[in-house]
């Protein structure tokens, strides 16, 4: 059912944490499980400096959370932005349709808590 | 939202893995998110001498799999029959009830798998 990558990220995730002074947070919400992610973000000069993810969700939630932040570190925020929810299920080598409720979520929380730091300038 | 018991077991799980050569497996799909969870025995003499679970399942599938392998490991199969989704959400100090479909999941495996191995005898 899921990819060699998405065990792998899923067993082995990157970037597991909070950033006590991030920069920029998203927060987003499964509507089918009510799970959660957040991801913090430290942006420095327009460039991700560090990222890290929590997340109560399912295997397919972090599995995706630890590819968007692997994708993302060191990137300039207008490159991050590029990053969809295609570009993590392709980086991961697909994932099952029953669980895209969940592999969303992270280039959303990603795309939002860009969007709520451009606010802020 | 998660008590402290609920976090602690999710972010440090007991007994996750395999047992290769398992006297009995418990295998429960979770019908909201489609997540499974699989329990592995090893029991001698009617007693629980190891036990370990693997879930891609949500934190609070995860919490309640790890509360579940520490309430039963070294208990007789008939004491641990009697663990029930009850007793597993009183030792973690409550559970969220929009996520009891997640949290039921590992008292059934226990049970099926109970029941497979009282089976073959
Ligand atoms: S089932 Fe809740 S995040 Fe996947």
């Amino acid at each position: 059912m899921y990819s060699e990558k998405v065990m792998e990220h899923f067993n082995n995730p990157r970037n597991v944490g909070e950033i006590k002074d991030a920069d920029a947070v998203g927060e987003v919400g499964n509507p089918v499980c009510g799970d959660i992610i957040k991801l913090y973000l430290k942006i420095k000069d327009d460039t991700i400096e560090d990222i890290k993810f929590k997340t109560f969700g399912c295997g397919a939630a972090v599995a995706t959370s630890s590819m968007v932040t692997e994708l993302v570190k060191g990137k300039k925020i207008d490159e991050a932005l590029k990053v969809s929810k295609e570009t993590v299920a392709e980086a991961l080598d697909g994932l099952p349709s029953n669980k895209m409720h969940c592999s969303n979520l992270a280039a959303d929380a990603l795309h939002k808590a860009i969007k709520s730091y451009n606010k802020k300038d």
